[in-house]
């Protein structure tokens, strides 16, 4: 899936308006340096009050209401009884969980259930009198729809709309108080409201008082167990890692750690768990120093002999007393390592950053991350195999829909998503999806972020592109990959957009490198083709990915207009995904996961370059591909593409007797052929010639036998 | 000409050994990882104690001694005598004069006098009883031959090789002193000297010791004076600079501006001078702020009736009272804009920064730097033009050289420079050369800043390439052009070779790119066909150019492995230029100037893009290139590059009667085409059609004859 999406939620609202720049849809394109000569909050001011909720369609008097707005009505009032006993003038409530992560479960829909949105990404803040939302360029016309009356939308991004200080700074006074909970925003963020709204003061408030009014309807927290990563999957053991993490400390600049990451404690101690969709992680929190080794997590979910025999060593606390015991953890510490926001990962929240003496933090990425991107030959070759049987199960289901949608069984976008959930389920080990599927026929493939529902669910046609990003989640690794079909006889409009992506894809995975390349360099080869013909995608190229893990896993990020770099390192796992969207008709996207890999050469630079390994081996659509467009060099990448796809996914689906996958997959992996206009030519002119031999022998006969 | 030569000289000594990474010959590549894992200067020296007089070649007992060497005895028994006086133990001599510029008056050459070592890059460090010079892997063996043996040599960049800072630690006391002359040295590198080297005190000696004891041979101070570049040049007054350089202060957060590089004087007030090799400036300083206008500078330089009206409304005072006048000048202000190093701009040295108050001291890149590399249309036309004339020039001498080498005319490296000067000063408005010509014959080629000697110069032949890096000063423009040429018969190596090299070119001249885009991310476009073969070059792709002015200008430098980024804005020009250098073999590097320039599409993105306008107009070497390695793409843009070539050169040729420069010029600039099997198959298929028609025709009127 493309990683915007990940990087919208985690770089919190002060970022939305930059990351709208690359990332969404509709919106105005700024460069810098109309930036710099943007207008300041003042003077826009001058221009435009802040957006009113009157100014929302279906607010005006005597407007239709669109049908799917939540009523908020009581919940605002609850919420305001609650802020008057606290005596604060404004709450602000974020989409996050404790852990700053991509994913948050149901539970946890705190935003959604105060106003309604039910977007994944967004802010809310109530006033004593007004209640705003501020959300992105994707959600729009889903907060039209869905917010009522009583809210204020935000359109980060908008010309005139200001951010959420900005806005506190207009409608409070300086004497009044805002007030959040501060295990719920990441410490940046924090750190910048507090600093934006002086003089007004910004509390952190131990109560959340949206889980005090949340007392009806709220969906229950998950109650399954943990569960054992196994060494076979794992392929280092908790202990070693954690020698390891011990040993990296010292070298940046601490003697302790805290790890908020759900991942990173995933990935640390060899367990995962189902709390959170689609991201196999437990809740809980470590705290590591070089003699402490504690874990904070629900007593009911380690309980079970064998994960008590697997944490033997790992001291164990209750998952709500972390912040709590903090204080006296970091005791005997001299400098306690705090994640800072990185990439796509949060970091740690306010809540911690303050529970550990001031002259002992330090704000850096967390050095877990690091550990983890760089997967060891267990996890990399479970990353291969995970996509093997993911491309099986994929190719299947494709395969079907290429034989039943043309005879006209009907196919819609919902459909593809629970056959690809069954499909992927008869694949060892897996473990349901990696993320929602991203399923988009004609005009709704061109929504970057689409996600069919029940209003929306288009059935899928023979004369439009169908773009399918999914991917699953196996003990032995993480997929993710995006197709691009077509069921019924393309345009050569839609060919000729199909193959400009294709290009992109095939000439950042062909690449080859020096080793101290870093990722956001490599990203104009994807998009130079596009870019040829006045066209680009405002999403990034490429993503990091987890082994059993997280879909939008840090540092990588391939991406042109990044701020942040990082350089490549042997075994890094990432995503290849240009696109093309053309709004209201059709969109595209070619996604592969691409490892990174060593490679030498007979040069004066034996040992200087790094290629990348194909991870994800799923045809492309061969009928969307125009090879005359192609360089020689593309050819040959994909046709040597072809011959692994059906060594691999070939035997594998011989091995699971899946005859009608074989066999699209065989017909899809046919060597692609530059028309070849010499033997052509030639053999029509030898036709010409037998032609004119035969010609002239006849006459030669008539002749002799009329005058013989 | 590649810029690492100015990178180089700039950065100073404490950014050389990394400068070398990217930069520099054949030394030894570490990635960033192998430099966390380097050994830390106290694990080298439990490997190896730096280097030592004794160990270098010829200074052994009983060797031969090098001819060139120059006797260093005398001078540093004068040198020690005055650090005597001065109570000094150590006293550390640079390459820069007072502007931190790259080119530097032979007046100037300060660490040459006291070394020997002729290099335009190095730093001596004398003390009581030793003497070291630092150099990068380019002047390694010209060290050798040129240092005699009172000097160490230390290779920057070699494992082993301590830096300034750690060596002067290793041979002091902490109570000793070293002492600098610091209007030689830029901000950045005093304050980290002074830092590394404590507790040993780091003192400015207001005395410079060279200038003390060089008393004899030094060559004068360049006595022309300066001159005024006129409107039709320049395109805008330097009160109109003025003006928009003090609209721009409060914006930088400063009410005043220190200006110490040259051209950004040059720019600012129109004027130029002739006081440093191949750069057309004049030795100045200026200090602005939104009352004060003042110009330092040698009062006979701009005496002239036409300069005094010129600069009427500038406070005029000498060159050498700019520190002492600078507390009084900041008087009034409440904080100054010291330039900061930057990209190619060494930025203030520690003097001038000292000079002004501690609280007023605002250290960041000078915004005339940036005002100054976006050209205005009088600019950026005369830069058109410059190239025009320029490429006249080249090709003039080029055909010469076609003509005559193959018949044995005798033409060595030497003559190539000579014969350019020459040509090019009989093109308008010319003031000789931008840089020392680099001209490279088979394996001088290789050697990437070779500058050819009575000793190297070598004879050009017809059996390897020609490497011929050159550019002019033009009143109306800066040029900067490289051609590898082969005046033989080439062998499938070299036009492989070549060929690689120029598809990395023409993909970055072609590409089209969000006006967002910074530079270092479009570099890898012009390696990858390189890395895809194993092969680099060990330089950056292309820098900013100046108007009549710099040949490496800041901000524009495209680099993969570059650490700081700059958006790219219409107007500005930059080279693009790969290499590729087989050492001991042959060099090739292929540079042409781009202008930046907006371009519109009727796509849904019509105004997001810039792509580059050629503007160096010189045909490539036309028998290097293999046509079947180039894309479709790649053809097209050679094929329109000539026609504009012919269009424009062709036709200042004829009017200049350049007869034997433009039959050369149309010869070269035939159209690239493929072997076309198409025609080729049906016209041979169309002959057999023929042949079989005639043939039957034949039998048949045989047969008549024969049998009626």
């Amino acid at each position: 899936m493309p990683e915007s999406r990940k990087l919208v939620l985690l770089a919190g609202v002060f970022l939305l308006t930059l990351v709208n720049l690359t990332q969404s849809g509709p919106i105005a394109l700024r460069t810098p340096e109309d930036w710099d000569n943007a207008p300041s909050f003042g003077d826009r001011l001058l221009r435009k009050r802040s957006p009113t909720v009157s100014e929302r369609p279906g607010c005006k008097e005597g407007a239709t209401i669109p049908p799917n707005r939540v009523n908020t009505t009581k919940r605002l009032i609850d919420l305001r009884i609650q802020m008057d006993l606290y005596n604060i003038s404004a709450y602000i409530v974020t989409s996050d969980n404790a852990h700053q992560g991509e994913e948050v479960a149901p539970h946890d829909h705190r935003r959604e259930f105060i106003c309604g949105l039910s977007g994944s990404s967004g802010t809310a803040v109530i006033t004593k009198d007004a209640a705003a939302v501020w959300t992105d360029g994707r959600y729009f016309l889903q907060a039209e729809n869905e917010l009522d009356c009583n809210w204020i939308l935000m359109k980060d991004g908008e010309a005139g709309v200001p951010n959420i200080t900005a806005w506190l700074r207009e409608v409070l006074k300086t004497d009044e108080k805002v007030a959040a909970d501060p295990t719920l925003i990441g410490t940046t963020t924090w750190q910048r409201y507090d600093k934006d709204l002086a003089p007004i003061e910004f509390e952190p408030l131990p109560t959340n008082l949206i889980d005090v009014i949340w007392t009806t309807g709220r969906p229950p927290v998950n109650t399954e167990p943990g569960f054992i990563l196994h060494l076979n999957y794992s392929g280092e053991s908790w202990q070693d890692k954690v020698d390891r993490l011990r040993a990296e400390l010292p070298k940046q600049g601490a003697d302790a750690l805290v790890i908020t990451a759900l991942d990173e404690v995933a990935w640390l101690l060899n367990i995962r768990g189902s709390d959170v969709p689609n991201h196999p992680v437990l809740l809980a929190y470590m705290y590591v120093s070089s003699t402490q080794l504690v874990l904070f997590a629900e007593t009911s979910k380690i309980s079970s002999p064998e994960m008590q025999t697997h944490l033997t060593g790992v001291t164990q606390r209750p998952y709500d007393r972390f912040v709590a015991e903090l204080p006296d953890l970091a005791k005997s510490a001299s400098m306690v390592l705090i994640p800072s926001q990185f990439v796509y990962t949060g970091g740690a929240s306010y809540a911690v950053y303050n529970a550990i003496p001031e002259t002992k933090r330090l704000l850096k990425p967390s050095p877990v991350l690091m550990m983890k991107a760089k997967k060891n030959t267990v996890e990399a070759e479970g990353m291969m195999n995970a996509h093997l049987k993911d491309a099986v199960a994929l190719c299947d289901v494709i395969s079907l829909m290429v034989e039943e949608i043309p005879k006209g069984v009907r196919w819609d976008e919902l459909k593809v998503s629970a056959e690809l959930l069954k499909y992927r389920a008869q694949q060892e080990v897996n473990k349901g999806a990696s993320f929602n599927t991203i399923a988009g026929y004609g005009p709704n493939g061109a929504i970057i972020h689409y996600s069919a529902s029940e209003e929306t669910n288009a059935v899928i046609g023979t004369t439009s592109l169908f773009l399918l990003d999914s991917g699953g989640q196996y003990f032995d690794g993480t997929t993710d990959v995006t197709r691009t079909l077509h069921f019924g006889t393309p345009t050569a409009a839609q060919i000729k957009a199909y193959t400009l992506v294709l290009m992109g894809h095939l000439d950042l995975a062909r690449l080859v490198f020096p080793k101290t390349t870093r990722d956001a360099r490599v990203d104009v080869l994807a998009r130079a083709p596009l870019f040829d013909q006045g066209l680009d995608y405002l999403h990034g190229t490429g993503h990091g990915i987890g082994h059993f893990g997280s879909i939008h896993e840090s540092p990588t990020r391939v991406a042109l207009g990044s701020s942040v770099e990082n350089t490549f390192f042997e075994n890094y796992f990432f995503s290849d995904e240009p696109g093309y969207y053309k709004a209201g008709d059709f969109g595209i996207r070619i996604e592969s996961i691409l490892r990174v890999i060593p490679t030498t050469f007979s040069t004066e630079f034996p040992d200087r370059f790094f290629r990348f390994q194909a991870v994800t081996l799923v045809p492309f659509e061969r009928k969307l591909i125009d090879v005359t467009m192609l360089s020689d060099g593309q050819i040959d990448y994909v046709n040597d593409y072809y011959i692994l796809v059906r060594q691999k996914v070939g035997a594998e689906m011989t091995k699971q007797n899946r005859t009608r996958a074989y066999n699209w997959l065989i017909s899809q992996t046919e060597p692609l052929m530059l028309p070849e206009p010499v033997n052509k030519g030639v053999s029509i002119a030898n036709k010409q010639v037998w032609v004119g031999i035969w010609t002239q022998l006849f006459i030669s006969m008539f002749v002799v036998f009329k005058f013989y």
